[in-house]
C-alpha cells in the first residue's frame, strides 16, 4: 500500500458536508420535490438529467476562479494515473480531466449545445438534481446539495422571464411560503449605475462585488470596500446613492404599500440620465406581465443585486426571506453561456433560467414547523403481527393484504403479542395498525386488525381488511 | 497552468460511460422508478439516501480487488494536494481519501452501524439511487447507473429473504415482466458441494468463480478454468456433476413442469452424503414460503449460482431473463458485513438484500416494446398560440389555465400561426392541444382549444378548457 496509507478507523458517519437522509427526512424531501416538480410541469417544463460526472474542459472557466476552486475533481485511474506520476512536477491538472457537476445551468447548456439530440427551438426544462461544491459547510449549505432549476432556452422574449419568476413562485405558494421576495435587477442596469457614477468600466466586477453585499455589511460597509478596491469616494457616494434611490426610498417601501417593480425603475430612470433605457424599460415590462401570475405582489426591484456569475447578461434574479442569510434561488438571463459550447463558437442561444435550493427551502420550512405530519409520513399502514401461526401462512397473508394495496411490514420473529404491538408503535416504524393473525383468525381466513392510537378494533375476513380501515372513523 | 493540461476543444457529449437523459428517457425512468417505489413501499419497505462521496475507508475491501480497482475516487484539494504532492514516490492513497459510492448495501451497512440514527431493530429500507464504477462500458452497462435495492436488518428470520425476493418479482410482473427466472442457491450448499468434490477450502473461491460461468462457458470451459485453478479433474468433474444434478437434470427441467425449488433440493441432496443438510433445509423452506407470493412461480434453484460479491453469507440470488447475458438483479443474505461498522467489531447485524439494476431492466423494456405511449408521456398538455395580443394578456392566460391544472407552454415569440401550431406538434413539443388566443377571444375572455390530432376544435370560456377537454370524445 501507499506511503501515506495509515491504518484508519471505519466510521460510520457520512463525509463532512454530506449526510445519510433517513425515511422521515426523505419524507420531507420528496414531499417538497414532489410539488417542485408538479409546478414545473404545470408551467410546460420538461425533465432533463445529466451525468454526475463532467469532463474538466466543460466544468473549468465557467463559475470564475473560486468555482474553479471548490469543483470536485476525480483522479486519474491505473495507467493514466501512473503516467501522470511519472511526471516532474506533477499537477493538480496532470492528475485529473472529470469532475464532479457544479451547477446545473453549465450542463444544461453542453446539452444544448448537443445538436444531435433535437431539441426544440424553445428548450423548456427543468432539471432537479444534486451538485457538489467542496466549500466549507454551514447552515443550510452542504457539499452535496439539490438544485431545481428552470431555463428556457431559445428566446429574448420576455415571455421566459416572467415565465421562470412565476413557476418559482407559484412553487413557494403551493409550499405555503407568504412573505418571499423575488429580487429583480438587470445586468445593463448595474452597469449604467457604474457609468453614471463615473466608474471605469474595468473595476465594474469589482464594484459590484461590493454593492452586492449592501445587505450583509451595510452602506458604510459597501462604500469601505468600494475605497479597497480603487473607487474614489465621490464615485462610490453616487454609486451608493443610485442603488438606495431605487432601493429604500422606492420598491422596498414600496413593496409594503403595492408599489410594484414598475416605480423602482421609474425612480432609478430620474437619477440616470438617459444611462441603462432599454434595460430599464424591459424591467418595467417584466414587473407588468409579472402583475399576471403568482410572482406579481412579491417582486422587488433591487438595484444592489449583481450575482456572483459572470454569465448574465439580462434580467437577475434572488429570492430572499426574512429568516434567511442568504438566499432561497436565483437566476437572470444568459445569452452567451451556450454559444460556448458551439464547435464554431458563432451559434448563441439566448437562454433565462431560475434555481431554487432545496436544502434553503427545507431549512426554512422545518423551522417555521411548515410541514404536516399526514403528508410527510412514510412507513407501513399496517404491521402484521403473530402467534402460533406457520411462516408460509404468515406471507401469503402479508401478500393477501398487499393486493389490496395496503403498505404491509411483518413482524419477522417469533415474540410475544406485547412486543410486537410496541414494536408498530415505536419510533422509525410508526405504523398505524397493527394486523393480527393467531390460529383463529387464520382458521377462519380472517384477521383482528388493531387501530393502535384509537384502539379500535375488529375482526374482518382478510379481504375485507383495506375496506374496513377506509371506513374506520378515526382516520390512519 | 499544469504542465499536463493541453487546450481542449469543449465536447458537447457527456463523458464515456455515462449519459444525458432527455425528457422521453425520463418518461421511461420514472415510470419505471415510480413503480419500484411503490412496491417496494407496499412491502413495508421505507426510503434511504445516502451520500455520493463516501470515505475510502468505508468502501476499500468491501468489494474485492476489483471492486478496489474501480472505485472513482476524488482528488486531494489546495493544502492537501500540495502535501501529497511533496511526497516520493506519490502513491494513488495519498492522492485521496474519498471515492464515489459503489453501491447501496455498503454505505446501508454504514447506516445500520451507526447507532446515533436509533433504526428499528428490523430496519426495512429500499434505496433507489446511482452508483459509480470506472468500468469498461457495454449494452445496459454504464460507469453510472441506478441501483433498486431493498434489504433487511436485524434478523434471519426465512421470513425476510422470502420478503426481498416476493417484492422483487412483484415490481417486475407489475412492469410486465412473465418469464424471469429467480435463480436461488446457498453459500452453504456451494461449501457442501466443494467439499463433497473433495476440493480443497483454500480453493474454494477460485473454484466457485469458474463454476458461476456455467451457463456463459459451458461444461468444458468450467473443467477447463478449474482445471487452470488447480482442481484436479475428478474433482472437476464430481463438482459439475453435482451442479449439474441439481440443475439440469432437477429443477432447470422442472421449472418449465412447475416443479419448485424444493424437489431441485432434494434431488442435490441425495448425492451430498449429509453436506449441507442446514442449508438444504432452508431452501426447501424458502421455496415453501415463496409459493405464498408472487415469486412463487419464477423461482429456480441454481446450484451453479456463486455470485462474486465475498460478503455473502447464506441464501443468495439472480434474476435472468433469456434475452438479456447478465442478470437483472441479485442479491443475499450476508450476516457480516454489517459487523465490520462496529468500532468493537462485536455487534453483528443479519440481514438480506436484493438489488434490480435499472438499466438492466430499462434496457429489456425497451426492447420488448414494453412501454404504453400514454404512460410514459411528457410534455405540455397545450401549447397557447397567439396572435395580436399583448404580452401581459397572454402571461395572464397562460395563469388562468395552469390553475386549472392544466400543463401549458407558451409559445414564446410573434409568429404566424401555422408556425406556432406546427410547433405544437413538433418533435420533442408533442403537445396534444393548441389554444388559440385572438384579438376576439381575448375581448370575449374565451380561447380556441384544438385538439391536433383529430382536428376537433371550440371556442370556450377561458375558465372551462380543462372542463371541456376533459370531455372530450378523443382522448388527449
Amino acid at each position: 500500500m501507499g506511503s501515506g496509507k495509515k491504518k484508519q478507523k471505519v466510521s460510520t458517519k457520512p463525509p463532512s458536508g454530506t449526510r445519510d437522509f433517513l425515511p422521515a427526512d426523505i419524507g420531507r424531501r420528496a414531499y417538497v420535490i414532489d410539488r417542485v416538480r408538479q409546478v414545473y410541469e404545470r408551467y410546460g417544463f420538461v425533465p432533463l438529467e445529466t451525468p454526475t460526472i463532467e469532463n474538466l474542459s466543460t466544468l473549468l472557466g465557467k463559475y470564475g476562479d473560486e468555482g474553479d476552486q471548490l469543483l470536485y475533481r476525480l483522479l486519474h485511474r491505473r495507467d493514466n494515473l501512473s503516467r501522470a506520476l511519472e511526471l516532474d512536477p506533477v499537477t493538480e491538472a496532470d492528475l485529473a480531466d472529470q469532475g464532479l457537476r457544479y451547477d446545473l445551468t453549465v450542463p444544461l447548456a453542453r446539452v444544448v449545445g448537443n445538436t444531435s439530440y433535437n431539441l426544440p427551438k424553445f428548450f423548456k426544462r427543468y432539471q432537479i438534481q444534486p451538485v457538489w461544491r467542496a466549500d466549507r459547510p454551514g447552515r443550510g449549505r452542504f457539499r452535496e446539495f439539490y438544485q431545481c432549476d428552470v431555463d428556457i432556452t431559445g428566446t429574448t422574449s420576455l415571455v421566459a422571464e416572467a415565465e421562470v419568476c412565476a413557476a418559482v413562485a407559484e412553487v413557494l405558494v403551493t409550499l405555503g411560503f407568504e412573505d418571499f421576495t423575488i429580487n429583480i435587477n438587470h445586468r445593463e442596469v448595474l452597469r449604467a449605475m457604474i457609468r453614471a457614477a463615473g466608474i471605469d468600466l474595468d473595476l465594474e466586477g469589482s464594484a459590484l462585488v461590493a454593492v452586492d453585499k449592501l445587505d450583509k455589511i451595510g452602506e458604510d460597509g459597501v462604500k469601505k470596500e468600494l475605497a479597497e478596491r480603487g473607487v474614489s469616494e465621490e464615485s462610490a457616494t453616487t454609486l451608493l446613492s443610485l442603488v438606495l434611490v431605487g432601493s429604500a426610498e422606492g420598491a422596498r417601501v414600496g413593496l409594503a404599500e403595492g408599489v410594484g417593480l414598475a416605480e423602482g425603475v421609474e425612480l432609478l430612470r430620474t437619477k440616470l440620465d438617459g444611462e441603462g433605457t432599454a434595460a430599464l424599460d424591459e424591467l418595467r415590462q417584466l414587473g407588468e406581465l409579472l402583475q399576471r401570475t403568482p410572482a406579481g405582489t412579491y417582486v422587488r426591484f433591487a438595484p444592489e443585486l449583481a450575482r456572483g456569475l459572470s454569465y448574465y447578461t439580462g434580467a437577475i434574479f434572488e429570492i430572499t426571506v426574512a429568516d434567511l442569510q442568504g438566499s432561497l434561488g436565483g437566476g437572470g438571463r444568459y445569452d452567451g453561456l451556450i454559444g460556448m459550447f458551439d464547435a464554431k463558437g458563432k451559434k448563441q442561444v439566448p437562454s433565462v433560467g431560475f434555481s431554487l435550493g432545496l436544502e434553503r427551502i427545507l431549512v426554512v420550512m422545518e423551522e417555521r414547523a411548515m410541514f404536516r405530519a399526514e403528508e410527510i409520513r412514510v412507513g407501513p399502514d399496517v404491521l402484521l403481527c403473530w402467534m402460533d401461526v406457520d411462516l408460509a401462512s404468515i406471507v401469503g397473508v402479508a401478500h393477501g393484504l398487499r393486493a389490496q394495496g395496503l403498505r404491509v411490514e411483518v413482524f419477522p420473529e417469533k415474540a410475544k403479542l406485547g412486543k410486537q404491538l410496541g414494536y408498530a408503535d415505536s419510533d422509525g416504524v410508526n405504523a398505524p395498525i397493527a394486523a393480527i393473525l393467531g390460529e383463529d383468525e387464520l382458521a377462519a381466513g380472517e384477521i383482528t386488525l388493531k387501530h393502535l392510537r384509537s384502539g379500535e378494533q375488529s375482526r374482518v375476513k382478510i379481504g375485507e381488511a383495506s375496506a374496513v380501515i377506509a371506513a374506520w372513523k378515526t382516520p390512519v
